[in-house]
């Protein structure tokens, strides 16, 4: 396939963060169009980081889209999955970069999942202390949440994320065709990030999930595209009040502290992250309901909807000795606990989310109940 | 020693980087004054990072004065030694951080030198994705040049700062005691980084270093405390202008392309950073004077004064059978390269400089000079 100019057609979610702006574009086909590139600084040399699951799929199109632009165009492979977000695969992008040359104008290109955009996000922040970079995420979940929005990181043995930057690309390119080759595990992992969007800040989009969560399960075009559009949307939104997380940015981890719990008790990788985040947002749905943000009923739909997009709700044990002190250790490292105190998104009211702490028997109840079958 | 309330005098020069300004303390016993951290946000925990040649000196001092703050005071204790600007210590008080359940409010303290300052704000830029840090710079070269102004790394074995951030920390407290406990060598590596400033800046301060060199030699405090307030002005001059060297910060790496071509040939260690800047520095100065920017008498008037500062003129063989290759291969992974080609910081008439490329025919004849005895 030779590249194209025009893809077919494309959106445009602007990130407004003064001079760290940039475009979220989203469209079918945007991979094949060198086009899509244009806006980008001049640059000697490009590298691709991807992962050897991707590479195979999308490396090529990438590469040929990219030549017009740079004289020279590295590539590296990083091994795939959330096990291998460390620093050691963090140094095979430094030592590839080192080994080609690369110098403060390399632009780094992350082709894959949330995995590869973290690491190859952290990568640019750091190298040579800071170079640009752009992401092209080929994951449901990257393109409508991790890709988006500056956050990069690796994972420590004692946490998840627990070392890494904010670090804005310079652009993100969603390449909607990409989803097409998504394993089914993958694209409800990413549905989970998708379903988050509604109860913390638009109950109009999920309405709309609820209504299409047939097509979106089909890998509809115009469904997909909906709601990859509407998810970035709310997420720059957010990030465009709160870029480092100092407060209102916290919501978008709704779900996230019960899910870390969960993917670093499992092992990284045991459970993908959006399957942890789907089990955590049940989770969290039934302490906001103890704490009197939403009624029963409320808990009972997003529970049918986290199970209509293929995802588990019943939370794993993970200590059969002490359960409840193992998931309370593993939450105190969160990056929201402060001096030692665990801190919950809640659901204060329909459409919107609060970060606060809870009481210790009413975290208990909700565990317990939650690995219950 | 009990804390005083009042250190004898203090000078403060402020770095002008908007919300990230901050102002870095000049004085004697300011370490022992509890009253020189009062500016510091309120957290839960502190965590003093230092090596085992400066915790035995000043960590007691340190921890005492920071008492009345923090109610949690951690300390993690690295190896000493540029060679040990790696990845491995970094992950040292990683380690201790998430051991100690440090989160986001955590104030991390750099107590030593540079490497112990550039890794600590390494640390403090990546943990969580940013937590506070204070500079507290016991060794001359700290004091007048790398605890000031935000730049952070390690080194990879491919290259030296390769990997890190720009990041500000919250203050910056020279306390000029610490100087009375510092090698020899290390004062004479502390003076390559003040005469720098001469050249590139301020060739009336160039004057002044020359007359007073026997007193600084001497530690004469008048004359030290002048000397570290004067580089620390002029580097908060410099950076002011170009936090993130886009251009005229890099002017600062003045003697630092042949300096780190040295280091990293001879080995991380065996020359201190400041013994190669000293001698890098003559060999620029040299090179500035083949590009017709200064005269054979500045040359000359250079090198004796990195003579008197009790540093090596003389540059090291770092190949026997191609020397020059070997330079010229270390020097092009410097962080100003460009599609490598190797940029040079020159003096383009004194007090002032810019930073370009030479030709090889010049870069070798600077090269054969300088290896002369």
């Amino acid at each position: 396939m030779t590249p194209q100019a025009n893809p077919i057609s494309f959106q445009t979610v602007d990130i407004a963060l003064e001079d760290r702006s940039y475009g979220i574009h989203i469209g079918a086909g945007l991979l094949n169009a060198s086009d899509s590139f244009r806006d980008l600084p001049a640059a000697h040399s490009a590298m691709i980081v991807t992962n050897d699951t991707v590479a195979p799929l999308y490396a090529d199109r990438l590469q040929r889209s990219l030549e017009s632009r740079f004289r020279q165009i590295h590539m590296v492979c990083l091994p795939d999955g959330e096990s291998h977000k460390t620093w050691e695969s963090l140094n095979l992008i430094f030592d590839a970069l080192l080994a080609r040359g690369c110098d403060r104008k390399t632009v780094l290109f992350a082709l894959g999942g949330g995995v590869v955009g973290d690491m190859t996000g952290f990568a640019a922040a750091s190298y040579m202390r800071g170079v640009p970079f752009v992401q092209v995420p080929t994951t449901l979940l990257a393109q409508v949440d991790s890709s988006v929005g500056g956050k990069t990181a690796i994972n420590h043995p004692l946490g998840k994320n627990m070392i890494g930057a904010f670090y804005q690309p310079q652009m993100v390119l969603c390449d909607l065709e990409t989803l097409n080759t998504l394993p089914p595990r993958e694209l409800s992992a990413g549905l989970a990030e998708v379903i988050k969007y509604g109860p913390i800040a638009d109950m109009g989009f999920f309405d709309w999930i609820e209504a299409n969560m047939g097509s979106l399960m089909a890998r509809e075009p115009a469904a997909l595209a909906h709601a990859v559009q509407r998810s970035c949307e709310i997420k720059a939104w957010v990030v465009g009040q709160d870029e480092r997380e100092a407060g209102l940015r916290a919501i978008l981890n709704f779900g996230h502290t019960f899910g870390h719990a969960i993917e670093a008790g499992m092992g990284y990788g045991a459970w993908l992250h959006g399957e942890a985040v789907g089990c955590g947002m049940v989770m969290a749905a039934r302490l906001s309901q103890l704490l009197g943000g939403v009624d029963a009923a409320f808990v009972q739909r997003l529970t049918r909807l986290v199970q209509a997009a293929g995802l588990p709700t019943v939370a794993p044990v993970l200590d059969t000795h002490d359960n409840l002190g193992r998931y309370l250790a593993l939450m105190r490292v969160d990056k929201k606990s402060e001096a030692g105190e665990i801190k919950f998104v809640v659901i204060d009211r329909l459409g919107s989310a609060v970060v606060r702490s809870a009481p210790d028997a009413l975290v208990a109840q909700v565990i317990a109940e939650s690995v219950r079958t």
